[in-house]
């Protein structure tokens, strides 16, 4: 890297950009980056253009000497980066939108990550990401890819079984979120707050929580049975765990263990919502308008706080800060997504996992947990069979495999529905799902 | 056993009764009984009397030097048995009815064994069964326990778990059922055909199957797929598995799968024929009054045919021949549940798994599965954590314990209906469940 | 195998043919051989003759309609075949002998299966049993192979990892010769003996031992301490274990743990016996050429009794055993040589381990085990380690696997005497090794 | 710990003393101790007058307010201790002088941690340390036990295994010995290297190293073959590895593995050194007399330099760092003994092991190692049961425990010998090990 550090990002026309680039100005004294290249494809030119523009003034107003490309050109962009990230967005919001209304009309959760929303944004970004890691072979064979899109756990889990890339992480907002959320809860500062992940992505189990290093877990499972204090996560409503399960359960939930351990009540709110405010998608559609038009604003050279809102708070945070602790070799310790290497029991080795590890220059190294509590190995198990069959599917192309994905779903009725959802969700998304609709070519 | 061979069965009076007396008829030669002991409470006395004379009808029929006894006294009964069976119901049809009917008023499959019908069974059924291994201990501490009480698989694991018994088989007729199905669709002799059994009590998969030891699985999955032949026992409705997912499975599924994997479909027939025809109970329990009356006639000295329809069908001859294959050492192969001992990958050693056993004088030994088919790992972890948290209630008379195992159960759609059905039911059963009433004393 | 059965046996020349065709003679009735063929290399050319002409007489005498062939066309014998056996021995008796001596003059055990020796003998045999495997797929896809060539644990292990052969099974007469020395220590008849077998070939433990059905094992441990009756087999000499080892080891060892367990004692007797009477290859060829004497003449037509010295007692009775039970689907319990399937705990679950198995028309289903008693798991580790090391290094043709592999082999005393024991047998045998030999090619 | 700081040193008359005093005079700044109490028993009051007055003068020079107390009264100082730590020898530099000379009497090495030495040092310790442990529970609940005493990879086993308490660390130097020396062979600052240690105590592998976080174990591994370079501690003769061993080993060892790799050389450099300078506890015990000496002198106010040959460099830097770490909650990397929970597979769960570890306020928490190489799990695997099964004869006084742990130990060559080094070896240390020595009362 004497050269100085190149990082190229995908889908970098995001409205999610601006925290990004905050993030890589406030820590530019551990991590001196001279290039970002920001690419997107053709169809989102015009927000790249903006978002692009926003960056160049922001870095501009920082007065550092980092040099922002625009490019559509993506192997341009990937030439000897030193690190990728990827947070591109296969169909757009549009797509997401499909994935959220249309298992609602067949009575089920759309879920963009575990679900069935989550299954069709893995089979649309996955055969993406796997070109993306093709280029990388060739063009920036010793770079770090850092994934963001969703659903990162079943992307992780492709990357990790189809590619020839080993370089690489998963990351997401959640874990970060909690301990804010942790921290919030008990009116501390963030940095006090410690918390033993393990699980999965949008999967994840607190197993002890620290203040100042003194276990305190049980006083937060005793708020997290109250309504009021119940998620940590804006787009996640609070409703409160019954005490009597939470305490038995005795590990602190993720936001998103809302749609299993009360699939029902997230379903009502969802069917309700989807009628008045609109589905999420729809609801982060009308934000990102206004997003945008704030950017366009030549005045405007830091990140606006409307982002915030946008649902990806901490993603600069997490993101910047696994790049420098790899770039520095830091081995502090923070929640991504990398191969289990038998870090918790019955999960393959070689699958993904998101668990606390220790970040050093060859990557994170998962901190060994062992035995998930008895009460949540079933649902991790099955969500990681979900992943892996999920991203079989998006490879082969096999129909067959994507129906099983979805009816071993936990969110999934039924194999009739399954089937269901799946020829409607084919027939919504056929553009983005070639690898489903090839001709199927005989041997003769 | 040179005293002749003694067995104790608990639940004497139960309706399966004389096919157990057949069964002991059948294999009289290889195993040669001299006394059996029906065992029944106070409430099912006169049951006891009806079918304990049916029974001794039976052996003089068959001419068979047999003592047949009847007794209210379980410790005599115990006190020397080679055998001892188990068939009991704690609180009789009446407690399942309630198992059935409680849950679906909450919108939940009741599902006696592996739903929260099973739970509540488990919960009654555990400190009696405990109960009876503290005898065993001290009365026949030589003797097998084979219990057949449902549900067989949380029982057993509690026996497992918390009991000094080491000598225990949990039985079950739904592999025999399905062998025999599969010999129906392909018509052929049940002899010829050979299922590797693998998972747990109820939710046991077929990993492979043949004929005269030629697979044939490809043959029976596409008839699987069919709606004519989807089911293998009569009281499941026959509904077909969608052709692309049990493809995608490529193993063999027991009916109870149905409640999984068409749960809607299950659901919205149990609360249709629920208003009809009553629960399952309720149609036993008439079932059951007219077998009685059959039973009382002093004419009859055979198993009726009518009890065929009752729906424990091949339970004598699983029993009985697991019970002279262990006297006999005769080392062939039956799916029975016992200590997992490594067979199926994930699942603790020491935790009951149903699987495909070498039958010796030292009782079952597993043949080694390994790693469970991808997509069906998870839901067997799910229940298997059930059952284990279900056990641990059962034990401590735990309340949150009950929440917790009824909330992770795959058929509850959330914590806050989980906790209202624990409610109902534990406030329905009372009066068999006094470990959850006990005055909590405290410590000064 | 409608056109009636074919056996192909590689390496018939050898002496221990007599066996094996005696062994199909007495099982005809349930096993109908059609077609033996004997196949040889053109050095064997005059043994195949003077073998192959007595096996004729034994089945003309025995009266049954089995063609014998002799053939040096390794193909033409393969052809359709439905079983394969495997009795070579690459570089004959003279190779053997090289293997025992050398080691001694560095003052290590040679041990011809799980010792240098046997690093060699596998070095030697592994490619060519792949080569054999290879024209298996080709000309007979869907036989079994049944190898008896030592180290049967290496070549299994091989076989599993290198070849695209599924139905492989290694064989051994050890375990039949450990119940065999059971009956003969308690004088009663080996059918009445059961002992479940886990570890590996030439390492395997008798976890239990059943005398009708009953647990003999403290009464059979206890005779194994008294130097009259420590070992089964004849080529091991009688010194019993120290009873304080044995009672706390609590497991039957086989006569191979000599080696290991009383390594002092076995190398001072090779080196006194090497001196004296010569090495067992030097004895062993003694013996063979007696035994050839004896096969010339035209009158004998059934196995001489003398081939019972030879030391491969019982492999005709596990040999046609094993190959009946696969071709009946007998599901009788056998000891062999197979994928280890989770079957025995920290042995990887495709590597082959030595346990006792259902025998299956598809093959062998070990019997679960679970953890080895905690004093045998490193032995075995370790043996299992060298097997695989050995093994690549078979494959590879690479000089530094190969000394790892002999120094971690536990009789080996150091890194520097592996190395020198290598390289002095790496001359040796040098004719039979080409794969260390090949003239490295660049890349430019 | 509002109080200050207290630490009970048991053993505290040890020569090493100073070097913890050292370390926490350097680190007073990050861990305001405010207690030392040195405890020792009635037979070293001497030794404790003379280091403690020195452990007095130096704190004095440093101008720091730490009391220290010198006591014969083991609870006294036990009483609401934070941190205890172990360093005492039962038996002295006499018993060790034992350990060593006697099995080389019988040919075989005495290696004071994981041989003969090694299993007689642990048959007298685990019964002293889990009365430590008892103590420990009843007044200094909350306490940490760092344990250095050796073998402490055996004592860690048996506190696991047979105390109460959880908070404990086994604590040795040959892992920041091993750092120093790749420092030194690549002539690097101590502080810019880092190992990815795994494996037991003595027992441990490097299975990476880097320079700045990036990977030099191809060029350390090619410096371990070069006679000049393969030892890392002053203790253990420099002779090289093979290169093709080490090459194809691909892993750093520790100096202990010539122990295993090079038995012979070890053995024949035992025996001769042993009829020279004397063992190495004879070296030791004339450099103790002589440190002694040293420290008598009222003028000395400083560690010695002399005490850098004793043998136990680093303890200082690796306890105060370890003590330091825990009660700061730094998450930074320590390889220290612990449970496993997962780490390395094949070992048990609640096993110790030696492995890098995050150090938190709750103890050390593993890095995920998953499988380790080939070549190493066998010799692993070897010295874990070793431990195991020495641990369990500690405990109960079994005999012929003690015998097949020295049988199955690499060093032994077979178990007439392990008899009789046992025998000989019982005798002479007879007065500590009363737990062999009971009368044994036989049940009515």
């Amino acid at each position: 890297m004497t050269k100085g550090i190149k990082i190229a990002t995908i889908g970098g026309g995001s409205s999610y950009t601006p925290e990004l680039v905050e993030g890589f100005i406030k820590r530019y004294d551990e991590f001196p980056l001279s290039e970002l290249w920001l690419v997107d494809v053709e169809e989102g030119k015009e927000k790249l253009e903006i978002v692009g523009n926003l960056a160049k003034r922001m870095i501009e107003n920082a007065g550092l000497p980092i040099d922002v490309h625009l490019t559509l050109n993506r192997r341009e962009a990937l030439k000897d980066a030193d690190f990728v990230t990827t947070q591109f967005r296969v169909g757009g919001l549009d797509a997401r939108a499909k994935d959220e209304r249309i298992p609602v009309e067949y009575g089920v959760l759309g879920q963009e990550t575990n679900g069935p929303g989550g299954l069709f944004k893995g089979l649309r970004t996955i055969p993406v990401i796997l070109g993306i890691t093709k280029d990388m072979e060739e063009l920036c064979p010793n770079a770090w890819l850092i994934n963001f899109t969703n659903p990162a756990g079943m992307v992780t889990e492709a990357i990790l079984r189809y590619s020839n890339i080993n370089k690489v992480v998963g990351l997401c907002n959640v874990p970060i979120g909690m301990e804010m959320g942790v921290a919030k809860l008990l009116d501390v500062d963030h940095s006090r707050i410690r918390i033993d992940f393990a699980g999965l992505n949008h999967m994840v189990y607190g197993l002890d929580v620290y203040l100042d290093g003194v276990s305190v877990k049980e006083k937060v499972i005793q708020k997290l049975s109250d309504p009021e204090n119940a998620s940590f996560v804006k787009n996640i409503e609070g409703i409160g765990w019954e005490p009597a399960f939470i305490q038995a359960l005795n590990a602190l939930t993720c936001p998103y263990h809302m749609y299993y351990y009360k699939s029902k009540e997230m379903l009502d709110k969802t069917i309700e919502s989807s009628k008045t405010e609109g589905t999420r998608a729809e609801v982060v559609q009308a934000l990102e308008k206004d997003l945008f038009e704030l950017y366009k604003d030549e005045n405007l050279n830091i990140k606006p706080p409307q982002l915030e809102e946008r649902g990806g708070a901490y993603y600069s945070d997490a993101a910047v800060r696994l790049i420098t602790s790899i770039y520095n070799d830091k081995r502090d310790i923070q929640p991504v997504n990398t191969r289990n290497r038998g870090a918790i029991a019955s999960i393959p080795d070689e699958s993904a996992v998101e668990v606390s590890c220790v970040i050093t220059k060859d990557g994170p190294v998962p901190l060994a947990v062992g035995d998930l509590p008895v009460a949540a190995r079933g649902l991790v198990q099955q969500i990681k069979s979900f992943e892996r069959i999920a991203a079989e599917a998006a490879v082969t192309g096999d129909y067959n495999q994507a129906v099983l994905a979805l009816t071993i779903n936990p969110l999934t009725p039924s194999d009739a529905i399954a089937k269901q959802i799946i020829d409607d969700m084919m027939g919504a998304h056929q553009a983005y799902l070639p690898q489903f609709f090839l001709e199927k070519v005989t041997m003769n």
